[in-house]
């Protein structure tokens, strides 16, 4: 029996330090660790193929914590397997993720033990949950990228790829519209390397789920063509364990482990209540709860030697089994197949291979000019040929986004075919920002497009790229007014003001072809940044470089585009996107009638606030106080470049549907009216003697 | 044989007026139109209560063209019924409300037949629809709502309410996250008024659905408890007309009714091809499309007296006869249900009842205070009982949000009690946008709620309460850095910013219980507006009001909470929310200094930016160039009121999980602090002496 009393053991370790954090730290989420940690338990000790002296081994069983305010399940799981610690660089640093102390010091300040699982923050987090929804969406992402990978790098004899990929998620999970979006998409693509655990309380914040949540979920997921598995008993391992391994023997189908389970498990108070959720027992219930488990009531933090033990002989062992021979694997991969496992290494660290911008496209100056969108997909078709593991698709708008990568032998990524390069992601932007998300993980280079204004349906995705600082791309066309006779329902109006104001977020408005190629060059580069690059529906002029600067000023985020054929400028006019020809337009009138003008292109407004102060000031010296800044968007936050007296000539109210002329006429883009403006502005400026 | 011809020929009309709109337009959709006039035809004429002498009639069944790329379906119909204009005073105007001539100028500047639906623009439009997935949620909205209205208003002998409500959707609308997040609530809540077509084309942008879409959708939606209907011919009016009978006849679910079409039908060579979902078929082929249609080739825009008349006899005559019958009905239930009808003549004309303001709170100062959520949960408790048809609730975080109604008789909505005034959305927060909006244009007047971070999950639905100008309430807490523990998953940064930054949507910070009062007084004054109210999750010190300023200057979006004792201030603090008592903090420390400070409590930027300017200087004077914004969230947009000698006290970066305390320390958030910046601002401000 003594196997029987280890795996208790063990499990009632999770349970208790759990309990102990959350106490201390008087914040936290105890039930549902209470409840599924012989879930965890089992498959982490008996089931994942996880190192843990090196948890970013490429091969290893991903984890997701999808319902992430359980956190303490991954923080006790970790440090009870003596998961390593890797920093930024990839780098073993030998000591632990998480230690007990960090335990101790759940949810405080710079404790490794944070309240949501932080990817990046703590080794051992392969994805930032918490809000409801995103790890299974991600984990989507994370077998598609699996399948991708064994069908690019698995050779006869080197089965260089074969993880699966494991979420654990919640009734939240099941309820957000991104979930089923992703469960849709996993099903059409025969993921069966991914397994979903739904961790089936029947209660939620508010109460039972009976008071909103009364659909059947097994019906559901046989409906997106999943294999549903039923557990009835939370607590029995064995059962678990089989369902596990029935997982890892379907083909051709995701599977969900529906799992019954009762939150708060073990506290004679709390147990099945909502109240489990979200506060701490408080210390008389956790004496009785303790003493339910048969553990010491007053020992706290308590780690009882042989469960490390027990972990170091299950996971531990076979983790380091499964690595070492994939290591001696990997080593003779290396002799067979040079450039595979060269591409394997780059990928890894972030690394773009060798003459990844080769043949990007130069664009003559053309009055007639092209979409950003052409120009993107020029440029997009070029570096997917030098960069094998650039893929990504659009939601369903490719032909529009002109996202599609038609060379030959691109081909599409489908059950049948998991190493194409376009993945369709069905109208879903939600589950697409999730996905790229995953893909990204994976440390695949993906892109996901759709129209700029749908981005609000990403958006949650997408601030995740950013706070886990993953190089994803998202390319958002149609923007301003360019979609005119659509209306107002597909203009963007705030959208650039929104993204913008996303912490860690790059954005490119590319102004002309030129621009689009020195966006996608300076995104390229970026490898802990996700990027945003906004592209018109119509064609651009493609300006005169050797009139004008070269677009290479595109990597400083701003740059003088046009300037003054003497001395220093009067005015400044400072645009993006489709407005900078616009500009040039108004420029040109400007210095036709000797007024000494100058046109600042600024494509990124993010990348141009980490230029030095001495080079901002160059582009927009202070003692010019006359600037219009125009762009078709919402004003707001153009008051940082244009200052107390300054004019922005942009959005005020949404659009309205009508053919892009008459609404640039509408809503005042016009040259002769900026040319009025400006005018004006010099007129009245303080000091100004004209 | 007569009747079919009529039939046909009506069917026909509408196909060919979409044809030959987009054509005219040379942009638009007219695939979906070709295959969908049957159903929408057989609908409207021989289904549907309607009258279109009167379409804001309140017990008129609702019609969403949720896939409303397919305009030219509801132009169409509201022409040929004959539907009559009414302006936003809710007058009706006898003038058409989609002319031939409109028609003509589908999708061109001014025309009341836009690229895609919009409410308020056009009057028969019940929704604005093109972001898929939007129609068909509003409309389960839009069911709760009947249902809500007949359990209050109906009495025996006197049905005052009892329509029905019909969404025609797309693949994209059953793709998309926020449609499953609707359909699971609706069949939990067996709204069995509401019925849902689903045109079942298999044709997508990228192509066939085959690619991206292969789940069961019946099964799908057994698993929500619909009922579920598939017709195989979408051009059998018989067989739609029988489902739809079936539909009324369904008592405890919903509807699903599933169309085989195909996209494009009749012509010849676009027929069942993408390419019929996007672009003119162009001359030629329209000349063939028309012939197989036995339609006359070169005629353009026609429309057969005899359709007019079909019409009229049809939907025109059944829908008069109802209408009159009910006015003569209200008419009696005005004299017999005085009070009840005096409410659904206000509510139709968004108006509040008398007394709605009853007994408001006025809180005394107290310096622990009350957090945001709680004062918000005691005015709300006191609103929702003076206005009958205030109801609402939260994404699953009630007790978070404090947002449950918990007076005697308050209740819940469930199936079995529609009338309730407490709506569990369950963890679905962009399903729950789409609901509030649907109870708004139903005239209830709704709140939804969840944590502030979250607002990104709604936020396409959020958008559309803004364009439809809904007086819809956000209710958004836990904001700032307020959620402390749970980590930069769950603390807003950007999202003041990008909510600020979408036209026609008010936005409210209060910063103490005094302010939330006044900001709910502002709100509920709002007829054509959405709210967001963002609250916070910690207790903020009840100013005394007697020093400082009234709470009632939150009705000027921005006011003077305190100033210098003496002359001009030299010095403003521009504050909002949380950061009011930290402003006022070092208010009184500068004043004890001798420095003439100013605060200024700003919690709407869109109400203060709409006062006359005379007022925005006195609150702001011009000459006052020393300026600090304080505002724990990102700092973009600030520049606008600090101006270019300004400070931003905000946050650069994403929060951190630590408790409130340590994470206002490590940001910066601390009045010695500010106090600095505010003292090194004045010494080296230019021409200052000090």
């Amino acid at each position: 029996m003594t196997g029987i009393n280890l795996d208790l053991l063990s499990i009632n370790t999770i349970r208790t330090l759990s309990i102990d954090a959350v106490e201390q730290a008087n914040s936290g989420h105890p039930g549902t660790a209470m409840a599924l940690a012989p879930l965890v338990y089992t498959l982490w000790n008996r089931v994942m193929r996880f190192d843990p002296e090196d948890p970013i081994w490429p091969n290893r069983d991903r984890f997701v914590l999808s319902n992430g305010h359980a956190s303490m399940l991954l923080w006790s799981i970790l440090h009870l397997t003596g998961t390593r610690a890797v920093n930024a660089d990839y780098e073993q640093l030998g000591q632990l993720s998480v230690t007990l102390d960090d335990i101790r010091r759940f949810r405080q300040f710079g404790s490794k033990a944070p309240g949501h699982p932080e990817y990046h923050w703590v080794s051992g987090v392969e994805v930032t949950t918490g809000p409801l929804g995103q790890g299974i969406a991600t984990s989507v992402g994370m077998a598609i990228a699996e399948k991708w990978l064994a069908n690019r790098y698995n050779k006869s004899g080197f089965k260089i790829f074969d993880y699966n990929i494991y979420a654990v998620c919640g009734d939240g999970c099941m309820m957000e519209g991104v979930g089923s979006e992703a469960a849709s998409l996993a099903g059409h693509l025969a993921l069966d390397n991914l397994c979903w655990i739904y961790d089936n309380n029947h209660m939620t914040i508010e109460g039972s789920t009976a008071i909103a949540f009364t659909e059947d979920v097994a019906t559901r997921f046989h409906s997106y063509r999943w294999n549903v598995l039923h557990l009835k008993d939370a607590n029995d391992i064995e059962q678990i364990y089989h369902a596990l391994k029935a997982f890892q023997e379907t083909e051709g189908r995701p599977t969900l482990i529906i799992i019954d389970s009762h939150i708060g498990y073990g506290s004679p108070n709390r147990q099945d209540t909502a109240k489990a959720h979200g506060e701490p027992l408080g210390p008389d219930e956790i004496r009785l709860t303790k003493r339910a488990y048969g553990w010491p009531e007053n020992e706290q933090f308590l780690v009882p030697e042989e469960v490390r033990a027990h972990f170091a002989a299950g996971i531990g062992a076979r983790g380091a089994s499964a690595r070492r021979k994939w290591m001696d694997l990997f080593a003779e991969y290396r002799v067979r197949y040079v450039k595979l496992a060269t591409e394997i290494e780059q990928m890894q660290r972030r690394y773009l291979p060798e003459g990844w911008d080769r043949g990007l496209p130069v664009f003559p100056a053309d009055m007639t000019g092209m979409a950003g969108r052409d120009s993107s997909a020029r440029v997009l078709n070029v570096l997917a040929q030098n960069i094998p593991w650039l893929i990504g698709g659009s939601a369903d708008l490719g032909p529009s986004n002109k996202t599609l990568l038609t060379y030959p032998g691109a081909g599409d990524i489908q059950a049948e075919t998991p190493g194409g390069k376009n993945l369709h992601f069905g109208i879903r932007e939600h589950a697409m920002g999730a996905i790229v998300n995953g893909l990204s993980l994976s440390k695949l280079r993906p892109y996901g497009a759709t129209f700029f204004i749908f981005s609000d349906y990403a958006r949650p995705a997408i601030r995740l790229s950013a706070l886990m600082e993953l190089p994803v791309i998202y390319i958002l066309t149609h923007d301003a007014m360019g979609d005119g006779e659509d209306g107002p329902t597909h203009q963007p109006v705030e959208h650039l003001a929104s993204l913008r104001a996303v912490p860690g977020l790059t954005l490119f408005r590319p102004g002309d072809a030129n621009e689009v190629v020195e966006a996608y060059r300076a995104i390229m580069q970026l490898r802990h940044r996700p990027a945003v690059l906004v592209l018109s529906r119509q064609p651009l002029p493609t300006l005169n470089r050797e009139k004008y600067a070269p677009a290479s000023g595109v990597s400083r985020g701003a740059y003088v585009l046009a300037d003054t054929p003497d001395g220093e400028p009067e005015i400044i006019l400072i645009a993006t996107g489709s407005e900078i020809s616009l500009a040039v337009q108004v420029h040109e009138t400007l210095v036709f009638e000797h007024i000494r003008s100058r046109v600042v292109s600024m494509p990124s407004w993010d990348i141009f606030e980490q230029q030095p102060q001495e080079y901002r000031d160059r582009v927009l010296p202070t003692a010019v106080k006359a600037r219009i800044a125009i762009e078709q968007a919402s004003t707001f936050g153009w008051e940082r470049y244009v200052g107390d007296n300054g004019h922005v000539v942009g959005m005020q109210t949404f659009g309205a549907s009508a053919p892009l002329k008459e609404l640039q006429k509408e809503f005042g883009f016009e040259p002769e009216r900026i040319v009025r403006i400006a005018k004006n502005m010099l007129g009245n400026l303080p000091g100004n003697n004209r």
